[in-house]
């Protein structure tokens, strides 16, 4: 079995497991603040061109998210997102859980506009009974989307805009952002998306590490006292090193690039085997998701070989799958899955 | 200024007054245990025909909704309900301030049915990543709802036929209950409501009492315990006998029904007032509040004289506009109002 | 029966029935924005000398208390207080439930000391895991405290000092605000109290109305979008005037300081027949809450007479009680009680 | 600098290290539930002697705890603990931001009694104002506890006893378990620990691991749906073989046991070091922690070369620190910190 149903299904780059090994003897300090975590911090600092960034280690996406977002907004506030958005569909109502709504926005790829936002805080603020509703005290979006879907530059200048406009803050979910950064649909930068946004995070897990997310505040106003919310939401890693080593391997030499520039090189030979074979996609193939429309029968002979995810019914004989590359995919397993379409 | 934008504009039936009056030198013990309160719960077992059940008083909507899903639901459960439910829409994330998702179901006249609550829950358990979204555990309707439309005996059937076979239960936000019932679409009796579904509530606040919402338990299961949501979610009355003294006036005589049917008179007449000038309605006119589609220019000559609320705009020149009739409407009031249009 | 066991035991004033009456078809917008809220607004602004106060009705005092505690405290941070505290013992968890932890302080007598509470915030910032804890985030007193001791003007002025000092606002429980002032131990006024602390509510439901406290806000810090905290924590009444009408009545013609004078003629009537019979009390007998150490046997004899509260045993023969005198104790009532001791 | 501050300071066992480099290029699914955790489940259910427990596997302990203890919590319910608890002093009000609240217990090291759980239960039913106060939910306890202190086989049965007797569930915080069970004082073995709980977790974190905890759930009322509370807390690891590699590890040839062992024989032996130069205790030697009561000057001295923690001060010259051996302590280190006493 070849699996393509996740970038979540193999280990880690070579490099991480060996700093773990040469590392396994040192005594360090806890929760993060030892020099491993310190080293990590400042190569992401500079990696995203803010020297005045705060930088935290979280282990995992939904621990970032509800860690985050309960560190800006008041009881009485909720986070704007996509109706797709993963704090709405894919986390248990681990945000609610927390006390806050999602307040969602309907979305045909994953993305909301500028005006989407706008028109949502402006109808929050004018209608007939605005404190009997939920008050929108921050935006989230994911970079690339749920979907695999992209923001433009322009687009993003253009949200982050009308949040600045609105004083509230957005926040960016980077659980793939190399895969995102690393597509030849992008047109934007590191640098851009850490100047673009109060806060976002860069993920790990799905992009080279074992696990980890380095969480990356750039508006001053949501830094204080950070450290106390991960802590409540049970994210303090005790040995906290083993995120900071991660990142520093990730963040030597280009790795996070470089590793998210093999996956996507992957996914485009695989998207684009899926067009040459005739096969239209349920959203825009621009990063390392991929939603072909596959009729029932071909699905049905490809799962005897590979992994993957059915993602709802088109028709009768129709239905939308989830293929994804990862950072360790091989050349020969994409190869293999053309071969069979 | 003639009011028509609530049923929560004016005080009470007379009778009320009078019984606080008569009692308020009785020294009674507080919290709901007192005997004013007990016979109020005697005559609504009877009033529902359910000898069995339990019956707790509570102060306002919200705080019923929160206290009695939040007796329900397990963490990691949610409530089902309509869009324009008013758990999700009106109470400023109530529920999920207490933990809770709201999962929603479109609707266009603010009903659920049977076939969709089926397939959502059925979804859930189907789905690719069960456990990463929210269980249904509850299911919230509004009777009426908050469109002012009505379920028919038959729907209501159907609807808890899906629930009991999902094992999940079906509660009634009966906040302007005796309205459902006094009008002339409604097939269903108090004991109707009381025997298809789970527990509800039957609201005082906007029929007849100052405030007050009576909620009815009949499935055992959820009974215990039940007076510690009350105190921990700030429900409990330390003269809980204001609330017995209520109810216990609403459900003598049958004057519950009797202003409730004055109420529905007063909007039947309105309903009919508009019609008869050509207007059409957003959404069927079935109860007291009615949704009538008016020119621009009309509302501007009405608001003049008349209270009543913008309810979204339909075209360049014309708007949806909410019209309430209260138990305390004067006919000549609705005689005026009819004369203007 | 004669009942000693709570000061919310009758009815109200008969000002605010006849109120309740002459407006009763009187025709006002909802949720405490009527004309009535905002002539109480400004009569209690007038009485406790703070023009800039913002004033807001709610029904009870847990929901007074959760309201206030979490529209100020972030996620991280909890409400400092007695363990005798309100919010501690006896609101079933309301405030954890809000997700907020009591931080709490030993006391012999329900009073908070300025050097118990420096003390607990350089602790906690001067601990091994500073954000390992719950931050101080708010104190939380009771004037009078739940034993019915009085904080004294200096002691007051003291702990607010602290509470500047350290950055954190002081919140004032007043559910029974009305029998700390009418005390002849007390050296405070009302524009005392509001004048050294963040916030403070008034207490209605035990001082004179049916129900209702007056929250009172001073530091501008603490104003903004409070309403929302009201309707999400279920407090936002919808005939909010009922709210209005009450204050309207209690804050005319001083009426609240007289019948909290009616209620502390009786407590010191009845404190001297406990002290003249030779009984002693557990806490000080400062207001209106009276705490006597009684011999089982002289227990049980009045208990079949008198309603009244065990509190905590003494020895093998005796228990501390409490006995409570109201607003609408009468005289002959505490008579005979002395005469039974 | 030579740490004895924590036992988190170092890496893990070496089998572990080589485990994630045999496997790192495997693919498997995520979330948990693939072969190796299945393989980790099947050692453990062994090792505890439990062959119907379910076995899930988290991430931290703080996590563990709100996730276990939120799972059995109805909303109006509290975890009953030692004012000691590490959920009630160092996880930032974890508990309360799930919605609970901790009902402590007093006590001098640590543990508790039986006897104090069984009155504490008694006193909530049988208190003057039932449903005012929190419904004990739960026991927690931990063993070893926060304080190094152990409970006997005879103290733990005991204590099990009233909770059978009450009909609330006892919950184990065995994040130092290991050390628990190697020590010369104990009486258990872990299948005693499986048949004295409904649920326990084992830790990995400091007790050989990179990072993990095993939760144990033997009685089956709280196996149901457990996977949501992970997802919703945020601990469901997206690569979940991590930790089942782990915990194959731990549970092979008993190295779980073998390296508790190792630390503890480098306890004992610092234990005897301080013992013999004539230092106090302040709480048992029991485990692997030690909190010496030491002279300032010491202290100071000690400081120059090895890291450790203050734990209160005990008179003007004297404090209490805390020293703790891991599974990593090499006994040069020991030897070394003897020499210096």
């Amino acid at each position: 079995m070849i699996r393509f149903d996740s970038d979540y299904i193999e280990g880690c780059i070579p490099e991480i497991l060996e700093a773990l090994q040469n590392t396994n003897e040192e005594q360090t300090i806890g929760y993060g603040v030892d020099p491993h975590c310190e080293n990590a911090r400042a190569l992401i600092r500079k990696a995203v061109g803010r020297a005045d960034a705060d930088v935290h280690f979280l282990v995992g996406g939904t621990q970032a998210n509800i860690t985050v977002i309960t560190s800006v907004l008041k009881h009485y506030q909720g986070a704007v997102c996509a109706v797709t958005g993963h704090i709405n569909e894919h986390e248990t109502g681990a945000l609610e859980a927390c006390g806050h709504k999602c307040l969602t926005i309907q979305s045909d790829n994953g993305t909301l506009t500028a005006q989407q936002v706008d028109q949502l805080i402006y109808d929050h603020y004018h209608g007939s009974a605005v404190e009997h509703t939920v008050q929108p005290g921050l935006v989230y979006i994911s970079f690339p989307t749920e979907l695999g879907t992209l923001y433009s530059r322009k687009q993003l200048e253009d949200l982050y805009a009308v949040c600045r406009k609105n004083n509230i803050p957005l926040f960016i979910d980077g659980a793939r952002l190399g895969y995102a950064l690393a597509s030849d649909k992008n047109d934007m930068t590191m640098q851009d998306i850490a100047n673009n946004c109060d806060m976002f995070y860069i993920g790990g897990t799905k992009v080279g590490a074992l696990f980890g997310e380095a969480v990356v505040i750039t508006n001053p106003a949501y830094k204080k006292d950070f450290r106390y919310n991960i802590k409540q939401r049970g994210g303090m890693l005790a040995k906290g090193r083993l995120l900071g080593i991660q990142f520093e391997q990730l963040f030597t030499d280009d790795r996070y690039m470089k590793v998210s520039r093999h996956c996507m090189d992957m996914a485009k030979k695989l998207a684009d085997g899926f067009a040459s074979r005739g096969y239209s996609f349920a959203f825009e193939a621009e990063t390392n998701q991929l939603f072909p429309i596959l009729p029932d029968k071909k699905a049905e002979e490809l799962a005897k070989e590979f992994a993957f995810t059915p993602w709802g019914r088109v028709d009768e004989n129709h239905q939308i799958f989830r293929f994804v590359t990862s950072f360790m995919t091989k050349p020969e397993s994409v190869d293999r899955l053309i071969e069979m379409l």
